[in-house]
């Protein structure tokens, strides 16, 4: 038994995870203080993170580390020295999660637009909650990419809210 | 005063309209006989359809004209015979919109990718129904491009279908 395995992400009607430099400021005007649109429900269920580096690296520089009481894992190649007990590795998803669930794991948030691709391609997303933000960026680096395998979803709820962004829900058919 | 110039349109989690070849089998999973998702509502409200070449060349093959009693415009450079009244139109869309205006036309149903990438290039969509087809399609003609001017929107609602089709509905800001 592998864990199950989810995604969880805000993105632009033109399906944009961030500008092309990264920027995120387009996400300001669904933030409020007052509603987390499920996050924290959300990663209460979960037990371990697996993020790509360029995730990683821009998590590091936020406040506070967001993934206190989790397992961790970072997917790269490159050295890494961990200040919060992540982990590291490379290559395919599959083994990771095999040994993520002899580790008990049974619930793993899937971030980042490389890291959710690579889930995507290897077949082994479970869910897929997809925060729409109401703009139209015209450009920037885009969740899902040419040359995924076709696949199929079932809607498990769509959700506006008084901000603006529209949550729809989805777990593997 | 111009039209409100209306975009509905059905779109795959990647936000693919079509396949590559043109191909909208991904529909049948969410098409219902008894379910129109609200599209002769939609269309009561609309007086004049404005689409480009090869939406009315698809349209054309179709078992009967779907716009009977709309004004109908097609966009395009090359010839076209008129078989069910309607007329050409090339170049910006603006000019067109004004002359609809003054011959009664409140509401435009803008239809096809390039026409509607050339609506929102214009800044003229008032209004954007978009209906999620709970697929990835991993490929094909996307709605949205980059080079696209940024646009902000206002959500309207957010409906989920037991077919597993999300509908979001947005006006602009």
């Amino acid at each position: 038994m592998r864990p199950r395995v989810s995604v969880y992400i805000a993105i632009s009607l033109d399906q944009c995870i961030a500008r092309d430099d990264g920027g995120l400021d387009w996400l300001a005007g669904v933030q409020d203080s007052k509603e987390d649109y499920g996050y924290a429900a959300f990663m209460a269920t979960v037990d371990a993170v697996v993020l790509g580096r360029s995730t990683y690296d821009t998590v590091l520089g936020f406040d506070s580390w967001p993934f206190a009481d989790k397992r961790v894992v970072v997917l790269t190649h490159r050295p890494l020295t961990p200040r919060f007990g992540e982990s590291v590795h490379a290559g395919a998803l599959a083994p990771l999660m095999a040994t993520l669930a002899s580790q008990d794991v049974r619930r793993v948030y899937l971030d980042g637009g490389v890291t959710i691709r690579q889930g995507l391609e290897e077949e082994i997303v479970d869910d897929l909650t997809l925060s729409l933000v109401p703009v139209i960026l015209g450009g920037g680096r885009p969740l899902f990419s040419d040359g995924l395998p076709e696949s199929a979803w079932r809607l498990e709820s769509a959700q506006a809210y008084p901000s603006g962004l529209a949550q729809v829900r989805y777990s593997r058919r």
